[in-house]
């Protein structure tokens, strides 16, 4: 009947909920089948997917907030290791029956601040039913001048590595996560606790420093899945070795507390993966320049190895002996 | 250790798997973090994501390579309605440990068939295990030149409706599917079983005429969530009524056959969803123009209604008197 007004869906109180972040008018206020975007005029737009499963990649219990923040960060943080200024995201949010109305609520709250927080709004989504568990995948995209994306390949034999901020808390914060009784982790006090599982939950992306890698990287990749295996990874791409020393790598206190407790646990800390920081090769006389660009956006940068001629990585261990690790990066598989 | 060759874990099998699809050199070959798309220049980038899950988008017994083919069919449904060419698109692909790498292979010919037949190749894509259904979600992009995306804002009073195809069969299908005794679909020959069954299975998106709708239309909108539910939310955000004559609708044989023997199907044909075809609104003196197209390409277009001033939905039903739906369209939620 022409002008009968339907009460709202659930789907509809849904969307609701996201559109106040959907603030580009390329998204229609989400009342369109589709989005636009128009980058700038003479770029690239970059593109990138990953997906959080709940039991796979975060907690049930994790609070929903955080469950969005993460989602999308994982995403940006890819955007920051290609030297990508973002433009904005697409969201599939599937549910079970039994996340309320509540836990959207709070899920859409997290990810508004962190769309205003990254400059990346929402374009548009999808939400649906699934008898899983919550899933969230998200698209996000980026632009760079026109061939000038930061890729895997470009690593030249004398480049430095080097690496953003500490390596290893999300494996440790994990672990802790999994094992709270753990003795390893008995020395630590409840401050280096949380920081260890706060990394694991909410992870820092690097995309202050996102330009400053365009401009003085000669390769770069997110470590997400473990830095030695990501390493292994650009260095295949670019047909060199990354030659890294364990000693080198930055550790916040808390995992240098646990690392002195439980030596071995340096295979935990190259390997284990979600740290979603940026390593990144970079030719010796450009090093000063990145470095000053880390420093006045607050983040940490450290050289820990060097490239080489040769395939591969080759890693020098806290002994300083070569080590090889048993498995180099975290697989689903 | 450097120069110490890995055996591939299942990811990198998975990878291989769709490598051949990214023919893209923006694709990097899947090798990088993240991909790059350059539209062509004076474009808006078309952004639209869709998942479907298994149980509740497809059967877990459907073949791997329709189940491929619908995710992404679903979402270049929308590029067409919008009158966008496609670029290509992103894969998120979550499988529980019991599919096996012969699902996932027959799964990747099946989108590797379509990439090619739509012209839309992947540039990326993230796998993982899932403790759920197989589940996937894709992200599609297309090009339209600057601000011409075809909105569902833009019908006028006068315009009149077009739709694409037969309504009506996806719904019909998934009934049928679900169940099969069902005395109401014994009149059906086998042929007319399985077409109706087939549209469910895999639809038909109408990207052939995307061009012809971006050149003649005045609002468009895929119709994925009912005829009538869609045309509800192009009338909204159009600020007309949609005036749609169930008589008009085109139907199939097989659904013809069936709404013979139960009249009361005309709901189900109007507001079952899955049709992916396109509705369109169309000043009167441009309907020739989008017909021609249309019969070029080989797809049929039927006149069903007209805009009229006011809001929302008017349906006069099969006899003729005014119609009201129990539900103008699907929601999950």
């Amino acid at each position: 009947m022409a002008g009968e007004r339907k009460s709202q869906s659930g789907e509809e109180r849904l969307i609701e909920l996201f559109r106040p972040m959907a603030k580009n008018p390329g998204a229609f206020a989400l009342l369109d089948d589709a989005a636009v975007v128009a980058p700038p005029p003479g770029s690239d737009v970059v593109l990138k997917t990953d997906a959080i499963v709940g039991g796979v990649h975060f907690f049930h219990d994790d609070p929903a907030d955080a469950v969005a923040k993460k989602a999308l960060r994982v995403n940006l943080s890819d955007l920051a290791a290609k030297g990508a200024e973002p433009l904005g995201f697409l969201l599939t949010l599937l549910l079970p029956a039994e996340a309320d109305e509540k836990w959207a609520a709070r899920f859409a709250r997290g990810l508004a601040e962190d769309a205003e927080k990254f400059r990346c709004p929402l374009f548009g989504g999808d939400t649906d039913r699934t008898p899983g568990p919550i899933t969230i995948s998200i698209a996000a995209f980026g632009h760079v001048p026109r061939g000038k994306m930061v890729r895997r390949a470009g690593a030249k034999p004398g480049d430095l590595i080097v690496v953003t901020g500490t390596i290893g808390d999300a494996a440790l914060g994990l672990m802790l996560r999994r094992e709270p009784g753990n003795p390893t982790f008995a020395r630590l006090d409840s401050a280096a606790r949380s920081q260890l599982a706060d990394r694991y939950l909410l992870p820092q992306p690097r995309n202050a420093i996102a330009l400053a890698i365009r401009e003085h990287a000669s390769a770069s990749i997110d470590v997400s899945d473990g830095l030695a295996g990501d390493l292994t990874k650009l260095a295949a791409v670019s047909g060199v070795v990354a030659s890294l020393n364990a000693k080198l790598v930055p550790l916040s206190d808390g995992a240098r507390a646990v690392l002195q407790a439980e030596p071995k646990l340096i295979e935990q800390i190259l390997s284990g993966g979600d740290d979603y920081e940026i390593a990144a090769t970079v030719p010796e006389n450009r090093l000063g320049a990145l470095q000053a660009a880390a420093s006045a956006a607050g983040i940490g940068l450290t050289t820990i190895g060097r490239i080489e001629q040769g395939e591969g990585i080759a890693i020098t261990g806290l002994d300083g002996k070569p080590l090889t690790l048993r498995r180099g990066s975290y697989s689903h598989f």
